[in-house]
């Protein structure tokens, strides 16, 4: 299988998403449920169009014996700075054809493969959750739960259940405060103050990740609390429309955080040639969410082996193109922002 | 009755607007009589366009018991810091469904209903200002008549039906000076000098709000007239082609006056998190125009309440999104204006 | 007649151009012969699209009794600051249905009719500078010839001819120095150093205008040469693609030789509001073109003078909105530059 | 046969271009094979456009005898400073009408016959490079060989085959150094250390000019190794994605080594104006490689010449037309760049 038929399958096995040749945020602008961006898009769209306001600057003056695209994180080496973003309700949102284990076996098993790991979701129903879970057990923990932000003793048992999943780590997507629709269906959540934060975050040995960040004001909130790291995202514009691009928050978080947590991004990355730009403006590592499930629709978990693999030749290629031996190498002086 | 049905009955009812899917001034650029803006449109256009340069910082790392999005105004407390903005000529405009009565009547009570309080307007012909009038009378003073600027004896005619009708206050749209039409058909209008501004408004003990202020300048002169607070508007761009937009005005006049006077603004305005943009901008409320009468046609007086509790809901949302637990959180800091 | 039905008329009879909602150099682009730019039509194009960037700053609350729109040029006055700009060859870019004498017999007339001067236009053959003369004599002198950079004695000759019919003044369009297809059939042109140009400039009496100035330098030079006026003008974009528009270079002119001398500009002012724009920026008079030409082609004598009314209608308007009584207070705090 | 016959032609006989009237990259974009840029287009799309916001200051009040646009290079006078760049495996990217030894005929007899020289190309087949040499030898070593990032061995080989041609120069495309598909093929390229260089260069005493720079630190890589000039390019987009245009960095460049080497830049360049616009920068020279595909394919040896003078007419009118009378006079004064 080549991408391009990958793609062709996806278009036939997804119902909400047209797999435009530029995902993009437009075509799909307000589906909810489906795969679009809350109200106008505008959060989606922006994540995209900003990333292509920053460009390469190709240099091949120099010399070279090997490009290493590879990081560790967790105390573990991946291959790439590459995470599969959490997704849930996938009969909701993409279509009948996976239930959310199957879905996540692709993810999980196919990002395993390529040497890179996976976030599963969660939802108003126990097994949104554990289902995945079971997933990430069966295949040596290689998977990072994502928790919502509901009361804290329910959060508490659900990390719990990671622990005993064998995670690597866990993950709370705090920017989900706002969903109302889950308080109806009787499990509200509500943002969280940096205390009870602190409490949640030390009930685990596992690293925590607080995804949902968009502020340096968070961002600093987040490393108070103690978290392992941050993900800067604004959930691909499905929690809150008309929010800014999280590549154009990343440098003013990086200038306040960077080195005293991980950092990572997601929000419209789509290539190789993304997840450079946003290491050279000082994230460590990328998750990337719709292109992922494409290749799960596409290709199950043959297609996240072949989606992972080419986002990782392009990125190779980057850092062979400007001079970036390691992941280290990749820095301000590599990229241009356009005005 | 859902927002969408709404929208399809207001697509039926009314003549001349098509409801499109982001009101932006485009498909309706030029068409007075109709609903857009005068010459090319630009004014209502980028009234629009701009709302959308300006972007809200999510943050949900904080502690929350309860939103309030509630304001006091001429004395009174309103649910939402929302009013219905001045819309009359209906039949001209709109189509034969409603005259000014029966339109007027859907917005004073929609709007009383869901806690807020709707504009009135005027006209050459008499009853275009006293049908509404009663209306407000009928619905314990729960309106806002505006008066054009036509000679001093009328306004201050007006101005005593008004006090009669009790009102809750009195507003003139200022920006209506040149309005050549209304001097053909014997009732020439004028701009005013601020000493006519101050003999008018203090002959009366209602607050008085004066619409149609773009400039500094405007503002002061406003200021030493005694008025009660200024509409920054472009009158939806209907009086005069290629103005700026009301957003990017509003900051200078927010840095001169506010809190010598109450600061409304219209144009372009469409969700609730527009709104919130607009205060954290320093505006004190807005005025809503075409999408109220989009609510009127959508479903009388049920549509202009399920508008207003949708508008609600969105800055409800936003708030909590954002940390804002009160309108007076609501600062520069919590939005984002795009270069 | 009303301006819609000139518009329908002049679709039909002119068999070059679109007569576009919008005359913005788009739909014509590149074609010469016809009306538009050449080779990309960017000059034509960005001389419109850079007039959209300067809005009006409303502000009604002011005393006025009455607004003049008057200014007084070469010792007259003119009812508005516009002329009709210099179209030649009319068979060859407009259509069969007027040659040169009769185009410009409507522009003449008509512009003499509404208190406003049209400019003639010049060719490689004698008659099409002297046929248009001939209309200037019969109509009192009442408008000025437009001379090519041809040799200098051609030159001379031509401005005694001008001064024989009684013009107002006479100009130059300097900028079609670079017209190789005259020289081609027996006519050269070329740029005039300064010193050749005080030679032509002092031989008359008459008011000397130069058109086609876009720089610093150029204004200058004019100014050292001894002209009367400059018009800051790139010909509509008709004799070198990618120039800046006129309105962009207007301001460091303006900065330079503001009360020197008369500064006119042309380029994509299509309404009142344009020229009332241009005004604030330091023009003095406009010149406009194809306008002027549609006008001919949709209404004769009688539609040169509708539109030039429309245009001082909107002129009138726009100070009215704005608080200028006379051209004089129309400056730059009264209009705001988009950034 | 004039240019609009010529595109005729070329739209005809060109299997995988559209010939589009403004050659923007869009159309083609991700075209590879073919004549598109790589993945987005990007690079090839901001070549184009980037070159639309430098605008020419028209002057034409000075003294003028004549225009000169002619530049010495290699000790040679080239009658304009224009260069036909090296494309290669036309078969591939073109169509089925030419191989590339009938290509660079084309290319090498129709740049001499109008005064100019054209670069020829290299690949995995030695045929692919020596083929062209063959055309240069049998044009009096009027061309410029490019030979890829090989292993230095080869690299020094395929020089001597350039010397044994008679060529005036050589040149290295060093931003082919990513090319993977290569080094598939059993020869792979990569990119060059400056020592690796400094031998290269120093292997002969033609001139040498390294292709594909984009940073002021590459352009001193390439003073430090020798070379006699270089190409500020981004290989028409087709080497990596989503680089600056070549028109962004040129200032930069120039202002580190302007005078210490020749700059020649190429990407998006069409017109004699956009020739002007580079040089106005402190370009000296340019070289064009999809247009004179489009001329060999419209006309041949005949096509390469009538492009070539149809440059050189519009950048002698734009010279012309702005005061200029050599290459040396333009400078940045007689451009404006927009923002």
């Amino acid at each position: 299988m080549d991408y391009k038929t990958l793609l062709e399958n996806a278009k036939r096995n997804i119902e909400t998403c047209k797999v435009c040749p530029e995902c993009n945020g437009k075509a799909c602008r307000g589906q909810i449920p489906g795969v679009g961006g809350k109200g106008t898009g505008s959060g989606f769209i922006r994540n995209y169009d900003e990333l292509r306001k920053i460009k390469i600057n190709m240099d091949t003056l120099y010399s070279i014996d090997e490009v290493d695209t590879s990081i560790e994180l967790f105390g573990k080496n991946f291959k790439y700075p590459v995470f599969a973003a959490p997704i849930g309700a996938v009969k909701l949102n993409y279509g009948k054809l996976y239930n959310d284990y199957e879905y996540q076996m692709a993810i999980i098993q196919g990002c395993k493969n390529s040497g890179v790991v996976g976030f599963t979701g969660d939802g108003v129903k126990d097994e949104t959750y554990e289902d995945p879970l079971k997933v990430i057990a069966e295949n040596d923990g290689w998977g990072v739960p994502t928790i919502k932000p509901w009361k804290k003793e329910e959060i508490l048992r659900k990390i719990k259940l990671a622990e005993e999943s064998g995670a690597l780590a866990v993950a709370m997507d705090i920017d989900a405060a706002g969903l109302a629709l889950l308080g109806m269906q009787g499990k509200p959540v509500s943002p969280k103050p940096v205390e009870e934060m602190q409490e949640i975050i030390s009930s685990t040995d596992l690293p925590f990740i607080l995804k949902g960040i968009m502020t340096v004001n968070g961002a600093k909130k987040a490393l108070e609390a103690g978290a392992y790291g941050i993900v800067v995202s604004n959930h691909g514009g499905r929690v809150l429309d008309e929010t800014p691009s999280t590549v154009e928050v990343l440098p003013e978080i990086v200038e306040e955080v960077k080195g005293k947590m991980k950092i990572f991004i997601d929000g419209g990355i789509r290539s190789g040639l993304d997840i450079f730009k946003v290491i050279a403006l000082g994230a460590d590592a990328v998750l990337i969410g719709r292109p992922y499930a494409v290749a799960v629709y596409g290709g199950g978990t043959e297609g996240v082996e072949l989606y992972t693999h080419k986002l990782g030749k392009e990125l190779y290629e980057t850092m062979l193109m400007s001079g970036a031996k390691t992941l280290k190498d990749i820095n301000e002086d590599k990229v241009k922002i356009l005005k």
